[in-house]
């Protein structure tokens, strides 16, 4: 019932839906007996200048034994937009089991990862033992769409509904294999806008070519002095501060379980950047990279349009990675792409800016509770876990840690092929089930984690 | 009224109107005395599969005294997209006059003009003087999305309604200045699909950044390879076929009226490709460029995303000048594309398409056609014309060069800052009516030209 409610954060005109997804989510935690607050967390200012209510965030207790160590977790019931006519085999919005394999938008990202942690105390009460650590859990409506509201609410709670948490654990990503995983980092983010103005109005190209320096042409030359083909960004400064691989990572990389042939094939590509594992597993979680993401105002649309685009504004963003700083960062860019520019004595005017700036998160991943994961994987899957990172960005992960100061866990479940995001998106069965029972033993762990 | 029809060929919901547009001008037409017919050109295939009745092409003859010359008027009452939200001052549908300026979209493309010339034989006839010439005319409604039909409808009637005809007069572009103008010549025009085609879907780049290579930053760097930021193009043997500016030509173009600083003012910009005016001339009308418009698949919407396209596709155009080939420069520019991107070493595969090759037109404005313009400009407004060219593209004019044979001028009545395409399009009441006395002088000089 969960998969069936259209809880996509981004569309406005699903909004009463959203709401109805909290109070599901809020009702289920009482059910199973948990102390349940729904906090207003605030409204959303949409482009018309109009605004509506943000979804609460629902926040549950399970067991306040001081003597328990208290964990939070943390995940979200928002989904990504989804149609049928993007492509997917089945109602992406009607849970199908084909072959043990869940299907349905946000099967996987965030929902059953959530309903697990869910079950996971329904469980402990159900055979009538004590929760063995206290539990908290903090479930927003916003994540796909930027987490608005939530990182007000963190810091207003920062001393009342954190103040006895110890750790917080996020279900919120994937494996990388088939083997289970603890995922110790991701990278950050730097979002930039970098806008070439020209003439007052668009012209047209027969009438004008030849006569005036085009933005579009402007914008295309600095563009291209981003990144090499080969993968190196050309940014003066950027790829000085990145940390180095040390031996021990090299090591780490060398025993992870990743299979470059179904990688490639998954994305359908004959060769990658880089054709060894620690290189290709180097450069998507602990390097930075350029992606061009698009261009605002040039022509899109299908067909021919005879125009010089007056004003263009290319959409561009840098991973960030330890020991990047993302202020630094947008210096280095915006100084950059101005000498560039000059170069090209356009009389076109360039405004560089950064919209988004997130930083990276990285635990160590032989903290406690690390350990705790091995201990647990160790004993439902009779494996070491992986230790990965995360390529993309969780910024609330970086937010909890800069906010409370708390040690966090990422603790996925789902499948490496589980399709976040896109089409088909799906859990399997066995994940599902098993990844419960990875977080009844990871409670069990945690318990046992010495005061230190 | 004319202006009030919202005769929109790009909009098939507008087709009603479009029709409805087709049979006034028929009326008006007959109403002078024309014998007029309605040409069924067939009908257009829509993108969902349907299709919808091309507007008919009207044609209408005054006089077939077979020792008189015959003169063919084309023109157009279709017009481009308007609506007040663009930034119009005025309802574009409804004729406004402001201090003597008649705005309104299609005031002066092309309404006015095709006005203007069936005024011209009503004159004739009002005032009870036989038409020196034979007058037929041919007036479409297709002509801003492609002329569809009327190619066709050309070749069909090569031998009969064209037939008798010697010469035909195209009143469909603008003086340069406040100087009256005959124009000699237009660009043509090749575009081009460059499409840049790697993983099977779009990637999350957070997810994947940094191990693929990324569609964008292939097409980047190849539409970078196109053009430098001074103008020259790089595509080996473009610039080489265009014909040499003769010392005639600089000449002429010496003579033209045609000020810098108000062209500068008028697009908004403080400096310009070339910075004195026989180079800017050129460029502007007999030189080819690169304009590149826009790239499709690639995010192209106000905020933030974080994708890896999976697709994307350029779109560009290279104007076209004698002695350039379209053939040719089709292989230049997909050869020129091919090498560069191989250097790349990318995976991602480049399909490169040229989807409209349309040729220039030149006309020899020695002509006895030109030398009757001149005279009836000098007639009408006591001053020498300028002998201009278009930069942009009239199709049709070498469509009736390349299969009738029959000498073309392009006669033009509309003023430099009429608008055209634009918002708060306009034909001054002086342009409409002292053009209408040019085509009622224009018949007579033509009238006067020796079979030679």
């Amino acid at each position: 019932p969960w998969i069936a409610v259209e809880s996509d954060s981004s569309d406005v005109t699903k909004r009463s839906d959203l709401h109805r997804m909290m109070d599901m989510t809020a009702e289920k935690l009482r059910l199973v007996g948990g102390s349940v607050e729904m906090v207003d967390v605030g409204t959303q200012a949409l482009p018309n200048g109009s605004s509506i209510a943000l979804p609460k965030v629902v926040t549950a207790r399970f067991g306040e034994d001081p003597s328990k160590r208290t964990v939070c977790v943390y995940g979200h019931v928002d989904v990504q937009p989804a149609k049928k006519e993007d492509g997917w085999a089945t109602d992406p919005y009607e849970l199908t089991d084909i072959d043990g394999n869940l299907y349905g938008r946000g099967a996987s990202d965030n929902k059953a990862p959530v309903l697990a942690w869910i079950h996971t105390v329904e469980v402990y009460k159900a055979l009538n033992i004590d929760l063995p650590v206290n539990v908290k859990f903090i479930i927003e409506g916003m994540e796909e769409t930027g987490s608005n509201g939530l990182d007000d609410m963190i810091v207003a709670q920062k001393d009342s509904f954190f103040s006895d948490v110890d750790y917080i654990i996020i279900s919120d990503c994937v494996w990388l294999s088939r083997r289970p995983a603890l995922t110790y980092g991701t990278r950050g983010n730097c979002y930039f806008f970098a806008k070439v103005e020209g003439p007052k109005k668009d012209l047209h190209s027969g009438v004008y070519g030849g006569t005036v320096m085009e933005p579009m042409t402007d914008l295309i030359g600095i563009l291209d002095k981003l990144i090499s083909p080969s993968g190196k960004i050309l940014i003066p400064g950027v790829r000085e501060a990145v940390a180095h691989l040390s031996d021990e990572e090299w090591k780490m990389y060398q025993d992870i379980e990743f299979d470059l042939e179904s990688y490639k094939s998954e994305i359908g590509l004959s060769q990658l950047m880089y054709s060894n594992k620690v290189d290709l597993l180097a450069h998507r979680w602990r390097h930075p990279t350029v992606s061009i993401h698009g261009i605002e105002g040039a022509f899109s649309s299908p067909g021919t349009k005879t125009v010089i685009p007056a004003k263009v504004i290319a959409k561009f963003s840098i991973r960030q990675v330890p020991n990047m700083d993302p202020a630094v960062v947008e210096k280095q860019v915006t100084d950059y792409l101005h000498s560039v520019f000059a170069k090209r004595k356009s009389p076109n005017k360039l405004n560089v800016t950064m919209v988004i700036g997130a930083k990276p998160w990285l635990a160590d991943p032989k903290h406690p509770l690390y350990e705790a994961g091995k201990a647990a994987v160790k004993r439902v899957f009779a494996v070491e876990p992986d230790l990965i990172r995360e390529g993309g960005t969780i910024p609330i992960a970086r937010t909890f840690q800069d906010v409370t100061g708390k040690s966090i866990i990422m603790l996925p479940i789902g499948g490496f092929d589980d399709g976040l995001h896109s089409q088909n998106e799906k859990i399997s069965r066995y994940n599902y089930m098993e990844g419960t029972k990875l977080f009844i033993a990871y409670l069990h762990e945690v318990s046992q984690i010495k005061k230190y």
